[in-house]
């Protein structure tokens, strides 16, 4: 769905940060987006293209697009670009455009740790290098890591207002799953319940179908992004799932936790409350201490030391990602400095984030985890998520 | 949804197929597989992973999986790998596997010309430079294209029966769009029946929903990959449409043409039965020179040459492309020797490959165009899709 309006909005604050970085130009590349997307062209165009396609943002005169004739259509309604068409090859038109603007410096979409900014494939950057050999612009390629994680970490209104409606519909989504759960259920049940009431709606899942619902019933689950099986969930153990709803293309990322008691019990085991309070606790340290110029590894830290300073092992992910576009979005991660996060944890918060916080331990009742989504305003984290403070429980 | 067996069995065609080619390990390296596929790792993993994965294949001895331990439980049900996994830094365990393995060649996953093996980003490309830095590996990559594009265009028998499937409920799902039809139906409207449908049928579209089906309603239409739109069909004018069902991630690729005659109208006008017949003429021309040991830009010159020698402009595409996992497949294309098609015209048809022949021209009743799905056996094409031979008439 093109949404000019979106786009519109996007392009000018990319504009604006290319001209606060000092970079003169944004060059997007992409071919055949269907199967492999470009995130970043989903955002300044909004339409699957085809044929070989080049956007180039500049910081203070005209945007340009440079797309096959068939892709034309697609782009053509935007006003953001001056159009350049072309049947049998972009080297020419991409050439005469960046001699028209001729920058000095030039930012493509690669990142190393950043994957929502790593839209270019090898394939493609070896082409673009290929197609701008003997110019002065081959050398002034750069990343546009600070460009694109920008433009997804600062959501404009008109997202923020899809977020939130994400964000309903999961915890919608959760009260009735829960609700309509019968004992005989499998994880896979749990997870058909949820992918037919998103086909009922028309929603899509937050990340892939097959793990989204992650669904973990019992203690017998093994924990991570694998795929609901045959398990059904033994009484006097904890159903927990990993879901969330995307909503025009913006998502939400929520875990819950449910608790199915043996007939005749009168309150849960006094060690599975106490797994709760502790996992609660562990998020609730994370969110006092999310506030504007924290760097990431630093609210990490706090989550992870209120969980083993009670005796629990130490979790082996990030406290905390953002959220937008996608579950696992650009900017800080709140998490350790371990070499897979790369410089991410050491990225500052900032006013306008919108994150998870996510933990859990595991338990001889199942895994207990938990997983809020946040705000950072100027004086500190606010709930988006209505955050579980209570163990709920299951009823056959 | 993890298939084991259709796993197990491309995983022994790309070792067969190392070996064939004197290659020694096959190195995919991905991450967040959510948002920007790996269009191979879904064929020899089939699930999405989150944290980087490193799958290795080798021509003959032991495969492996080095994957991030929340990602484990998706990759440890598969036979095909050893399983190693790590928590802090892929480094130490993929450079291991290579001490293990030791190939003197590497490929990995970047393309020029063919996209579905130009699954690695380019900052995971560096990525995977710097954990092989200082190791004699980082020198022995090479492109993977040779090998991705062959397990891409030999289609095994279960997932030929897929692509049957998806071209036979493309089939029926024209003939239903075409019978419930109005004449006060938006392209829209066409393209909203049809989405609904695929949603009742857990069907999907075969490229972007926005544009498929493309839907061309009438000489007012520009023809590409756009968005439906307001236009409702003129009397006297053809509605034009480019539809697909992907079913179990196998894609169908069909064009059809319908008139919607003016009232009391007893035949067609006869310019537009010469355009359709110039159109199938052209068509069958490329059917007719389909066969092992082609190269694609002379099936394509055929069909060409059949139109302007029939007095209409060049089309400005490929005649036609290879259809599998996506509808815009790997292998040759069976298009002309332009820049932006690089060297895949150049490569030669081969038995079992499959392909859309698709063409058409612009005229006063609006685009006359057709796509037909035809496979290459031993003594030349047969058609998979049954082909439109005369002008369809859609009534109010």
């Amino acid at each position: 769905m093109v949404d000019d309006q979106l786009t519109d909005a996007k392009v000018e604050q990319a504009s604006d940060r290319l001209a606060a970085l000092g970079i003169d130009a944004w060059l997007v590349f992409a071919r055949e987006t269907s199967e492999i997307p470009e995130p970043a062209l989903s955002l300044i165009v909004g339409a699957d293209i085809v044929w070989e396609t080049a956007i180039v943002i500049t910081a203070e005169s005209t945007n340009h697009a440079i797309v096959g004739r068939h892709d034309a259509p697609a782009v053509e309604q935007l006003d953001a670009y001056e159009l350049h068409q072309y049947d049998e090859s972009i080297r020419e038109p991409l050439r005469s455009v960046l001699e028209e603007v001729d920058p000095d410096r030039i930012a493509i979409d690669y990142a190393r740790d950043e994957q929502v900014a790593d839209g270019l494939t090898h394939g493609m950057y070896r082409k673009l290098v290929d197609y701008l050999s003997g110019t002065q612009y081959e050398d002034r390629l750069e990343s546009a890591a600070p460009v694109v994680s920008h433009l997804r970490r600062r959501l404009i209104d008109a997202e923020r207002a899809r977020m939130d409606r994400a964000i309903d519909d999961t915890q919608s989504l959760y009260d009735e799953v829960t609700a309509a759960w019968e004992p005989e259920w499998t994880e896979a049940d749990v997870a058909s319940y949820l992918h037919r009431r998103l086909r009922e709606e028309g929603l899509e899942t937050a990340w892939g179908a097959d793990h989204c619902p992650a669904v973990d019933a019992g203690s017998d689950a093994p924990v991570g992004h694998g795929q609901p099986g045959d398990r059904t969930l033994p009484p006097g153990e904890v159903l927990h799932l990993d879901f969330g709803v995307r909503y025009e293309e913006y998502a939400a990322d929520i875990q819950r936790l449910y608790y199915y008691p043996p007939e005749a019990e009168t309150q849960p085991p006094a060690g599975l409350q106490t797994a709760f309070e502790d996992v609660r606790a562990a998020i609730e340290a994370a969110f006092d201490c999310l506030e504007p110029g924290v760097p990431g590894h630093e609210v990490d830290s706090t989550a992870r030391e209120t969980l083993t300073a009670r005796d629990w092992p130490e979790y082996k992910h990030a406290t905390g990602h953002t959220v937008g576009r996608n579950a696992h979005d650009a900017g800080p991660l709140l998490g350790p400095q371990w070499e897979r996060y790369g410089d991410r944890p050491e990225l500052v918060v900032e006013q306008g984030d919108v994150y998870t916080l996510e933990l859990g331990v595991e338990t001889e009742w199942g895994y207990i985890g938990l997983e809020e989504m946040v705000e950072v305003e100027a004086a500190g984290a606010s709930y988006l998520s209505t955050p579980q403070t209570e163990l709920r429980v299951l009823s056959a």
